[in-house]
């Protein structure tokens, strides 16, 4: 590599955005695919950002003093690409294999590369991410990086968007920095708002942030507004609004519809390169990241000392989870978020106990889980908490979560009809398919305050997404204060020699469980109780176990739609484990629920004891 | 029922307003849960709007004259209720049912209540499904009615909210006036804004609203607000803004926190009642429905020519989705609306040859499904299409919008690693998983453009939530015109006596099933092979028949992740429908894909032709 040009001025800041510009049509019509016109309006500005503003160890990806830079239009991903050809990260030989199989290069950026924080490509994520990771900087490492956000001006209809400004100016998120690419043409034609800046300029003002308005290829324009905008001395956000030109610099596709997400032909390809000056391959390294270390270790286990219940005690699990997040804390890298429901998730414990490693992210679930992979990224380990049912407004940030590589914890609370009087929207139904189908997900189901709280504590060292299902209502403690309940294992409950049918229960239902066991031995019938507390993933030993034993005779109740959830897991395991001989009775939530009691709905749901004994006697028949 | 009274001045609507409270707080009370404070806030603007500016006949609330009234703050359901009451349109022996089990006033309100559009609940929803309603008002329908929606200030921080408003200028509703009941209370404490009204207004115009700012108890000037709030003329939607008190006239709560979702202890709500001036029981009526028809009919089929494509000619099944959703247009009940990608979904069809009846909603997902459900309120039939990944940004508006009883069709494309090289943020590998668990859903996946065709035409007449996932690649036509595609069907596409094994696919794997049958024919092995375009429901009968046949032995393929898909259907249809003996080989995408070709893709995934006739060859081994 030669070596890197340092002390970059804009002449050759200009150079390198024609650079980008030629790379960009190289690397996608090499692919065959991908986004050149994205990348080529955006080129002028982060030539100037990545020569003289991002503060950057490209050899060093995890200096914690490095700016962040994060593409939220993701489809823009041949700039990216092109940008690390020239600060020398990777070589121009792999910049050519943009797209093709097993390439680092993905179509949209994914942290398979060590330089990129989150995976993007789903619009609207990139800034609420963002907000994760300047919030780190601000309050968890409070170390003075600046966190570079590429925004698309098509992404500005996302919702998710102005949640981000919101909370990015509610937290005085003066290290946050938007870029917003303002090329006026989305992918199937023109934007909602075009060229009008001054629309963006009332929103994001309105939003709380520091507005620069600027020529996004007018380069000195350029390095003022981001030399303004990266000041970390006031309070606000700062939006850099770039009008820019589509494909700038390629006269055949400049400022055009229909060329949204398609390469270069290789003759057009030709031409423009020409147009643009012809290949270069400058290598620039911008200004040195900031000195200092953070003020927190992510790294630093301590003594955790977890609450103890005693077997019969009432307890909600959704209170063991507040109360354990809350010992948890005594590690230093544990941060927790709530969408304004911490007094119902109980995540206000670890609020009251560890209040500046707390967020409180208001209803706004799409931030709260963007701001725990940000804050992710810098290290911590987040757990993030609401109503079960509400984590479906997050379900895209979730999934994009898992793409990320990221490690968050989630917890939701006030799960199915067991709410009762509160209604149908209000009754997480759904969340265990959901959470069950994402990719390398945990998903826990604990039937007790002790098992919650040992789940509490494993779901801080794994990898990926967990997820805990919590309930609302307060239920005896089952097992002594230290049992063990591993990730991936079960317990049996109720177990003899002569069990004729298994009964599987996780959450509320375990107890439903229990009573029918009692009720079915009374008339002498032995039914084994399984506590399927981790729903993903499954304990298939054990589960195989009491097919084998039971005659293949099960009973399967959950508090959650028919599809995807326990059932699934249960039938699932037991299916792909070789080959099965079942009889599955399945018990969930079949019909639309309303109001009632907590027993009038599990009752009326057919997912109660009364349910689950009547079910075993009919596969006893 | 006494005489309603009509023509109320404002003395008696704040009279009115004192009822609100008192029977908000008796309802609750007499539940023993639920919202009073929520809706003491809002009870003088909804006592001045129910008595002088709501066009409403109670007794016929199909009325197309009718303003609509949403209450996107659902929790104030109290507040709802006492309204009807007021209304004469339940009497108060109904209103203390609240909550109770099997009475119409559920914890939050749904549509078992005639007059109720859409389910509330979860918040910053209301408004998006009044954009619908309002974009059927002025653009379908084209009648004169308003659409009010009631606002908290807690769901001011939801993105969707601002999707809304966004959308609402974009389409200038000046038939959508939002009230925004800024009482400064959240659940768990004061919101981000508390009464900063000039910051709500600030942001609410830089979305394109007229803005009027007034004291919520102020009956005069709320009065004010809404007569020109309501006015037609204009081109912008409106937004009043109102400072109020959570509680506001019972002393002991009024501007108290702690005091969210929870009803009054019945001596407090004694107290209170007095402190209020005791139970009235006034039945007022507003003004009356404007008059007039829609200019649509809603009902009237028309005739409709499917497109029809010859076997073996290639064609992709979103392409087919596009021309069958043209042509279904013939239909004046038939809208459709796309995420700003209708150049792929194929929507950009229906578009161009009914431009009347389609909605731009740009990259804003959530919206989109809002709209659709809006649109659905009045009669109309929507069709919503994106890629298939992005339903899950609006997975909590679809789970809402079957608690509403909503009928509406989405289209997915783009689904799974069979689209290549954009990579995994664009493949959905989790929308049959969500879309399954969905209440009533209907989920489909078609293999070719025959049955994509029929599917498409089905979809327009089936009830609740119907979801059909297309392919982006073009694969060849395998039955004949005009076969039909019951919902709940399957095809059987190679059968014989002697099948060893039954391969089961849909979408892109069913051709890789039918490629695997003939690698295991040239064996000697015979293979049974299903279509499964009918996800849910599935066709237990020919799946049990082909099992039984096959010794249980069954091959599922899916571009899916493992969790809750076709996998899952099939095994769940078999378990459930009695004693199974089962060998199955569940074939799914179970590492997080990258880039690469369709075929490497589908190869490294492990879903293509070679993995399945591998998989078929050791079950029989």
């Amino acid at each position: 590599m030669p070596t890197p040009a340092t002390d970059i001025d804009l002449a050759t800041a200009a150079e390198l955005g024609q650079q980008l510009r030629v790379d960009s049509i190289r690397s996608s019509t090499s692919a065959g695919s991908g986004h050149p016109t994205s990348s080529m309006s955006a080129a002028d500005l982060m030539a100037v950002l990545v020569s003289r503003h991002l503060r950057y160890d490209w050899d060093n990806p995890d200096d914690p003093g490095n700016d962040h830079l994060i593409f939220s239009k993701g489809h823009a991903s041949p700039l990216y690409y092109s940008m690390l050809k020239a600060a020398g990260a990777i070589e121009d030989d792999e910049l050519l294999t943009f797209r093709k199989l097993g390439s680092r290069l993905e179509g949209h950026p994914t942290p398979v590369l060590p330089w990129v924080d989150v995976a993007t490509g789903s619009l609207g994520q990139g800034l609420p991410d963002g907000v994760g990771v300047a919030l780190a900087g601000k309050y968890l490492d409070e170390l003075p990086y600046r966190v570079w956000v590429l925004c698309g001006d098509s992404e500005m209809a996302e919702g998710s968007m102005w949640e981000a400004f919101d909370k990015a100016s509610h937290y005085k998120l003066a290290n946050l920095i938007a870029i917003v690419d303002v090329n006026r043409l989305g992918q199937r034609g023109p934007t909602d708002l075009g060229w009008d800046l001054d629309a963006y300029r009332r929103r994001t003002e309105a939003f709380g942030a520091r507005v620069f308005e600027v020529d996004g290829h007018d380069l000195a324009a350029i390095d003022q507004a981001m030399a303004e905008a990266g000041d970390l001395s006031g309070e606000r956000p700062a939006v850099i609004l770039a009008r820019t030109l589509k494909g700038r610099g390629a006269s055949e596709v400049e400022d055009r519809e229909d060329w949204h997400g398609k390469p270069l032909p290789p003759d057009m390809a030709e031409r423009a390169i020409v147009e643009l000056g012809g290949e270069r391959h400058l290598i620039v390294r911008g200004p040195a990241p900031a000195e200092g270390q953070p003020r927190r270790s992510v790294n630093g286990h301590a003594e955790v000392k977890l609450p103890a219940y005693d077997r019969g005690q009432k307890v909600a699990t959704r209170k063991a989870y507040g109360e354990a997040l809350a010992a948890l804390g005594a590690r230093p890298d544990i941060v927790a978020m709530d969408g304004e429901v911490s007094n119902s998730t109980y995540a206000n414990l670890f609020a009251q106990a560890h209040p500046d490693r707390f967020f409180e992210m208001y209803i706004a679930e799409q931030q709260m889980v963007a701001a725990a992979v940000g804050v992710g990224v810098r290290g911590y380990r987040p757990f993030a908490s609401t109503f079960a049912a509400f984590f479906t407004r997050a379900y895209d940030f979730i999934r994009m979560a898992a793409i990320s590589r990221a490690s968050i914890c989630l917890s939701g609370s006030h799960a199915g009809v067991e709410i009762g009087a509160d209604g149908p929207s209000q009754m997480a139904l759904e969340d265990l398919a959901m959470m069950r189908a994402v990719h390398g997900s945990t998903v826990l189901y604990p039937g007790d305050a002790t098992s919650a709280t040992a789940l509490v504590e494993a779901m801080a060292d794994l990898d990926g997404i967990s997820y805990m299902r919590t309930t609302r209502g307060a239920y005896p403690v089952l097992y002594e204060a230290g049992e063990s309940f591993p990730v991936g294992g079960s317990k049996v409950l109720r177990s003899a020699d002569d069990d004729q049918v298994t009964l599987i229960g996780a959450g509320v239902t375990l107890h439903a469980c229990l009573a029918a066991a009692d009720q079915l031995r009374d008339e002498g019938i032995s039914a084994r109780v399984i506590d399927l507390y981790s729903v993903k993933p499954a304990d298939t030993a054990t589960l195989s176990a009491a097919a084998a034993a039971t005659g293949g005779r099960l009973v399967v109740a959950e508090d959650h739609h028919p599809e995807g959830g326990i059932g699934s897991a249960v039938v699932d395991a037991l299916t792909g484990a070789g080959r099965a001989e079942l009889s599955v009775a399945h018990l969930a939530v079949r019909e639309m629920p309303g109001s009632g009691t907590t027993a009038e709905l599990l009752a009326e749901s057919g997912i109660d004891a009364d349910a689950i004994a009547t079910a075993a006697r009919g596969l006893l028949a």
